[in-house]
């Protein structure tokens, strides 16, 4: 994210220096692991979105910057744990934590990380009353949208849970709440008042749910050069993405119950699947309902930006950061 | 502990409330565990110590009560993930969550529980910016702990790891800081002027470590009716206690050498085994030395509990519990 791009080192190195400073070392068991994930980089787009938000509304850095890196901490910590919970071997190029050392370790020092997202909260000063209640709330919400996600891949295809809502209601909890809460914390930071923090929470939502719905569309539609993955890898895994849910609630019949005996397969021809997967999908036009409801997101998240009462000039990098996302092709 | 019973009920009654008033519902998969967990009873002790030091300092139960919750539904959590560490299987009579449900159940619902102690915790008012950074130095310090157990049990008894003062600060971390925690912010809300309430936290940290001490000298030396479980259970699975760490560092040559050796072995006759590393414990006195340590500590705790500055008789409460804990055979 280019938008954001100004921000990443200064994360990146309050980072480095707070670990240094709060003599995170002994014993090195716990620490190390905590020190692997959380200088490894990733994109800071948690603590970017706090910091530009604060910027937004004419905060200081400084009191926007320990916000931003508990937010960002937090994020590290639901990796760790995710990771171990998905099986993951690689994040971010390389080993997860569970793979490098092993999963007592990745249980014990995702714990501190969680615990040291909270350490660098205290330092948030007179923000943490006004914070803690949203830094809590959300973080049990991402706990919530994870569980959704396990129940959800457990599911079989025609189980009641499996349905448009429930998907939505998952990707919602399990990463845009932290997005949206970003974004409102690092508002309230520079000092907004509640109603302009609540539209920045709702820009967030939205932004974060077409960005996970952008996902889906370009792991079966991408350019695998710009995307960067291997096109098809949803359909492989018979992951219950928005488009698999979707085409299940258009198509009938005969098509229906084709899609669901190739999603269930774990065997065969995986370029065949893929096309025969597609040509369903494109049946149902999928990929336009879903492309149609990712602009609905935006167009809602603009006319929410275009309310907020600072001047024009101060949205420019908001703005910039959206327009960067509607048109990723990544 | 007799001391305690009255605050137990208060605490599993406002805890089921609470858990009820706040929707923890949805998803069933992350919430049934955390109840089932937090609801199954467990002494309560941590909950205790709070009310027990807000009561000494004449402050309000309702006050205390938000803390009291926070603390005991950290230890919980702690709980849930030691219990994976260390593949246990039964905690409190019934099956461990990872047992019952699963390992990453029990990872992800740990973490539910962690984050619910801080949504408690939200409501302590006030106290929330002088308590907050209490709470999550001790957090990671309990977090420092487990991995120092965890080091101490991989380790060879040769290690220079495997010494009496890490293992000390091991016992400390692990358990004794939590403790220590939960009396000082109990007197902080209790009205406690910051001499008071280090005098506190210092009380709790020694009562902690003596108490450790005793369950290991109890594991060898207590009776078996009185203890509630086997006698010489850390003798049968090797277990670095204190006593084996004293009589290795007391013991010289071929006693050294034989200690060593019975305290490797995995296989063999058990009683054998118990009687002839009791012989060489009594040939170090380590029960005659661990005992003086244990006195020692109490010793300290008292003279504490004697410079506290209020009167006598709101101490009553306090002296009891040690006075339990000092006599306890179980």
């Amino acid at each position: 994210m280019k938008s954001l791009e100004s921000y990443q080192s200064c994360v990146n190195d309050a980072l480095v220096a707070r670990l240094q400073q709060k003599n995170f070392d002994e014993p090195a068991g716990l620490y190390e692991p905590c020190k692997y994930i959380l200088q490894n980089g990733g994109k800071r787009v948690r603590a970017s979105l706090v910091l530009l938000a604060s910027k937004m509304f004419s905060g200081s850095f400084e009191k926007a910057l320990s916000v931003a890196l508990a937010f960002e901490t937090f994020h590290n910590f639901t990796l760790i744990h995710d990771d171990i919970m998905d099986k993951a071997s690689i994040r971010r190029g390389i080993p997860t934590v569970h793979i490098k050392w092993d999963e007592n370790t990745a249980i014990l020092s995702g714990d501190a990380v969680m615990i040291i997202a909270y350490r660098f909260f205290e330092e948030a000063g007179e923000n943490v009353m006004k914070l803690f209640p949203l830094l809590n709330k959300t973080a049990l919400e991402v706990c919530e949208g994870q569980q959704y996600d396990i129940d959800l891949e457990k599911a079989a295809l025609q189980d009641a849970l499996v349905t448009e809502s429930v998907y939505l209601k998952m990707i919602e909890l399990k990463t845009s709440v932290l997005l949206a809460a970003c974004l409102k914390a690092g508002s309230i930071v520079g000092g907004a008042n509640e109603v302009d923090a609540q539209k920045m929470y709702e820009i967030g939502r939205l932004l974060g749910v077409a960005f996970q719905l952008q996902d889906d569309v370009l792991d079966t539609y991408g350019n695998e050069k710009t995307f960067g993955k291997k096109i098809g890898g949803d359909i492989r895994v018979n992951k219950k993405t928005y488009l698999l849910i979707k085409a299940l609630e258009t198509l009938q019949g005969e098509d229906k119950k084709q899609l669901s005996s190739l999603m269930s397969e774990t065997a065969g021809n995986e370029n065949d699947k893929f096309n025969a997967v597609v040509s369903l999908y494109n049946k149902a036009d999928v990929k336009g309902q879903t492309v149609a409801l990712i602009k609905e997101y935006f167009v809602k998240a603009k006319t929410l930006v275009d309310e907020i009462a600072v001047p024009e000039t101060q949205k420019q990098e908001l703005r910039l950061f959206m327009d960067e996302l509607l048109n990723r092709e990544y």
